[in-house]
């Protein structure tokens, strides 16, 4: 096959994918979700039945963290992908597109499974909804990151309508059915996405990849846009893994369990990438990417009792392995397994979400009422209802259950979705237009000599000496 | 008029207009502004008294939401402006100036009409004057967007003072008088505002602009800094829509409302801006801009129950209709009606904010008490004191003509001040020296060449010398 | 000595570091570190107990302000630090690695001062300690500031060392024996950090820094990163100073004040900034600056009640001092008294910082019981316990008395860690490598020429071509 002939043409499959899908988000919008008794206008009445006062609307409990996740969602994944010289339009402009219709269709995913309404059919959506479908569009966004540069757009829609449906699916088995605890979403949310997307780039594996190996790069100031999306991604983790806990203790130690877990990490990052370069320079891939490692670590056991040295050591270690990660395991990967990670993924989300699942796995079934308090380890794994006769031991077999169905759906849905990709109507490009902006967006205009010529213009009168220097200038450095 | 000869020197104006108008503040907030009850230190009798909890303190409800809003104000307008590819600094320095006055200016004229306590003459201001403050001059910095690049700081300033001013009067009648309800402002802020933009940059007009086409565009990295703003918008606008409605049920609804528009209004400007380019390529602008104009939209129904598929299809007709904007009408009205708008308001604000309006006026008229609750209703409406006999239908009625009367103002208003603005005593740019940094800022420094022998020329003092010292530079380092 | 035999290979000793201070930690942590009541499991019982409800666990209190502050520290200083066109690695690197070894030093400093335990043994930690934790690294990271581009990152980190264990000895005297007031830290943060960097410059004057100055300027994109964190700064500074004030009115006057001084210090630093240059241009330096110094000066007074006006002269007067700190002082410093402050932290923390400190005890001493309550004045001062009998004169000399010693262990600390920075062993740059991330970053790759040329190079197949084609290029559009 040759790749030169790859049509990257998406004008009429992308506005029709768009078109035709928020079309039919409409519809099921209109068939399926109203609000629920905390957004819906009778709450007044309600709070007062319940003499509840107007600041116990959950919307003040969960709204701060909310915003922290979006933020995440939007500028942290997103500049977190502008890193490369060429694609920062797509990175931040693809993951901007993938997440608004994520998260609609995640509202109604999550909604049948958990905020169904069965006397009247409804999903009845409050802000805690909108958090899970920030959380469920988190999954495609990781996996996106194992193939920045290397699909189109329309790809990345299938890509997202797929993985939510997954995610939803994968989320009730280890939530509701294994009832598995996973508050930050080590399993659920970074395993499984990180699995998703290192699957699908197996499938799509390009061999003649280094055709745009020039490309594959970043430079300075596309470095300090990424930085951007790591310290967003960074500061607001507590957030993210806090979000949904518990009222009361369950937000407070899951933030403080989070921070603790990514301060660790920072030092050891630095750590071993100082270490295995020529004279202890660092390397900024590490610094932008495995210093997020402890957070995602920290997820499953975030509201846990994991205790402020326990978070610790889980970075530290996190740190270590992740960066290691980076100097030894992508290259591996991609010459002997044919994964080709453009961020770097397995080293970010799926490592660190394994350690996350078995860290929360050991740390519950390690909870002993001294530590917890009858009351609070109740309330901590939620052993009521028909899970009121678990004890720690078990739930800790249950969270290893959980690991496992996110792998099993991570890899085998990537392998599907994977092979659905591969069709050849999906306007990807060709192996020599990889990681470049002018694919897919209109009138790129990196900063360019000619612009510098019309400057300089201006403070000097000749012509063509400037000409002549530049001329020469460039020469050399072709000969290079 | 030889453009030539325009004298671009505000060392004295604008010095002079910061110190006395900042002076002027200073005594006015001793005359008349003082603290309300619950930031006073009296508070802690006080809510003693009532029988409240600090956290009922409506800093608590509210400070979030504030925090948003005032990194929108600051960063998402700020950074939404620098795409020019040399007005950087401009865009969101001049933003930050105006911003930083205004806000003043507004908590007095807004608090003359709407905080003012007659038992002392005084203004008490609290959390949500600060963010009343914040949405005022948010009506300035739309207008800044149709004059981006072609006017001098100490115009801005004027058009701070003027439309401040206009704004405090036209928002008392619109919310007070009227009684029309205008949560997220899409009359009150974003028609006034892009209407004043516009009237003024009709009576600024300039046939010359194309001497300074060569300035007129982007270049990448400042297109990404663009991405900065946009996100920092697209993501606290659900904050911008509810910082100001009921407690409970109001802001909840409103965040989620904002969130449902915003994400349906991405799709279809993906839709439509690929649709009209060649190959289907995305255009940055649409990207940058349009993805906005659901917020924008949402802005007076946000606290309604305009229900979620609600939601979905105003953001779906904003993006139409915006992005299709950016691609005929913007063009047109240059042309034909000589509007030179930088930013493209008109898309972004103008007809947004006039769809929000209609849209908060159908909701408001089919309103009913099945939908809202007979206490929601009056809870929502504030179908209180004078206003207790009103109903859905009339209410209606005044959401009409608040829109009206933002309409009225703004292009009224924008027509007066742009004749002030005409004046030739505010040392505006000549024609060919818009769009540029150089013309108001200090020692730009464009990464080029001509940096590179500022550098070089150190340590030569031969300017041939210097071209042969970069020459053997570039060789010696080839032979590396 | 001969600076260019300086060795800057960090390999042995940053891991070495890093990994074991990072085991110290955990150590420690696992000795001491425990959650308090409010974030551990049992605080069911323990709220059910007090008849609290949810909602008024503290983190509900300070979480966003909490996640405000966050967003400073790492985002907000480290942006302000990538001024510099080649430091930006460097700014917002290091500014992330020493932040994040702060704060679990300091949640240990401060712990074993103000949060242990003496039942058990252990420092309790809860939202306020992150919190605090936050606030001791701010003064670390502000004497980065004056030693940017000058020190390695091993001298960093044992600058943060130190500079954590005298903080929180200094806090804890000025905080709990001398009894004085300071919500947002001018003395014990910003008087404190700024006098221990300056000092700590001083000690390592480099009387040939003129090697590289080259380097010691910014350029047009990085003049726009430093915006970020500018704008970071200013916009989150209320939450800074309100973020461990009483709850309720403490919390919401400080956030007032802090704005209303924030605003007024822009007005003035324009001011000042065109005044003091030819044509009146803004220089971006005071406008990423000095824009800040009105926050340092409210940091003291924040909980007071300094009333509206009072905010806005003391911004007014510190937006005039910081920018002529800028203009004549910095380089005066330099020149006379060997102090070189890369960052100006003289102008932006040093003064504003000491006028913050009179400030406040001028507003302390003349607090009276007509304007605070009774319950108001012992609420804000915290005239309880041993403290049950002082009045505002005597508050306000306890002021003064903190102002001092913060001053004293700044530059008694700056002098003696400058000794020991001194030392030939922390890896630092030679003179003219100084303001250079390729001393310490892998792989810069500055936005060039080469690149240019690799892409142009597909398009024709002849070198001589393509250069003749781009000289071509190049000449037609010198002649547009």
């Amino acid at each position: 096959m040759c790749d030169r002939e790859k049509d990257t043409n998406v004008r009429l499959s992308l506005p029709a994918v768009c078109v035709v899908w928020q079309t039919a988000m409409i519809i099921l919008f209109g068939v399926f979700i109203r609000y629920d008794h905390e957004s819906d206008a009778h709450w007044v009445e309600h709070r007062k039945h319940l003499n509840l006062t107007d600041i116990e609307n959950d919307f003040y409990f969960r709204y701060p963290s909310f915003q922290d996740v979006h933020v995440m969602i939007f500028v942290g994944f997103g500049f977190l992908m502008t890193f490369l010289k060429r694609y920062s339009f797509g990175g931040v402009g693809f993951n901007f597109l993938i997440a608004a219709f994520g998260i609609q269709w995640a509202l109604l995913m999550q909604g049948w499974f958990h905020s169904l309404d069965y006397t009247d059919g409804k999903i009845k959506i409050g802000i805690e909804n909108l958090i899970n479908a920030d959380f469920c569009v988190a999954g495609c966004l990781i996996a996106y990151g194992a193939l920045l540069g290397k699909v189109s757009p329309v790809q990345l829609m299938v890509l997202t309508l797929f993985g939510i449906t997954l995610f939803a699916v994968e989320e009730f088995i280890i939530l509701s059915l294994i009832h598995a605890r996973d508050a930050g979403g080590s399993m659920v949310i970074h395993t499984f996405g990180a699995y998703y997307g290192l699957s699908i780039s197996w499938m799509l594996y390009r061999p003649n990849l280094h055709q745009s190996s020039r490309l594959q790069g970043s430079v300075y100031h596309s470095d300090v846009f990424a930085m951007i999306g790591t310290l967003f991604l960074w500061m607001f983790w507590p957030s993210f893994n806090s979000a949904i806990c518990d009222h009361g203790d369950g937000q407070h130690r899951a933030a403080i369990n989070t921070y603790l877990c990514l301060a660790s990490t920072v030092l050891t990052t630095v750590a071993i990438s100082s270490l295995f370069q020529k004279h202890g320079k660092l390397d900024m891939v590490h610094i932008q990417n495995s210093t997020l490692a402890g957070g995602v670590a920290a997820g499953t056991a975030a509201e846990f009792m994991l205790m402020p040295y326990g978070c610790l050591i889980v970075g530290f270690c996190c740190g270590v392995i992740s960066t290691l990660g980076y100097i030894f395991l992508t290259p591996f990967m991609e010459k002997r397994l044919k994964i080709q990670d453009t961020c770097g993924i397995h080293n970010l989300h799926a490592m660190p979400g394994v350690i996350g699942g078995i860290v929360g796995a050991v740390t519950a079934a390690s909870a002993s009422v001294e530590v917890y308090g009858h009351e609070g380890l109740v309330n901590t794994f939620d052993f009521e209802g028909k899970f009121k006769d678990m004890v720690p031991t078990t739930q800790g077999g249950h969270q290893a259950a959980g690991l496992c169905v996110a792998l099993c759906f991570g890899i085998g849905g990537g392998i599907i979705v994977g092979a659905i990709l591969r069709l050849p109507i999906w306007g990807d490009p060709a192996d020599d237009d990889c990681f470049d902006d002018e694919t897919y967006w209109e009138d790129v205009r990196i900063c360019n000599v000619k612009s510098e010529v019309s400057r300089l213009d201006l403070n000097g009168p000749l012509p063509c000496f400037l000409s002549f220097s530049h001329w020469t200038k460039m020469f050399i450095s072709y000969n290079q």
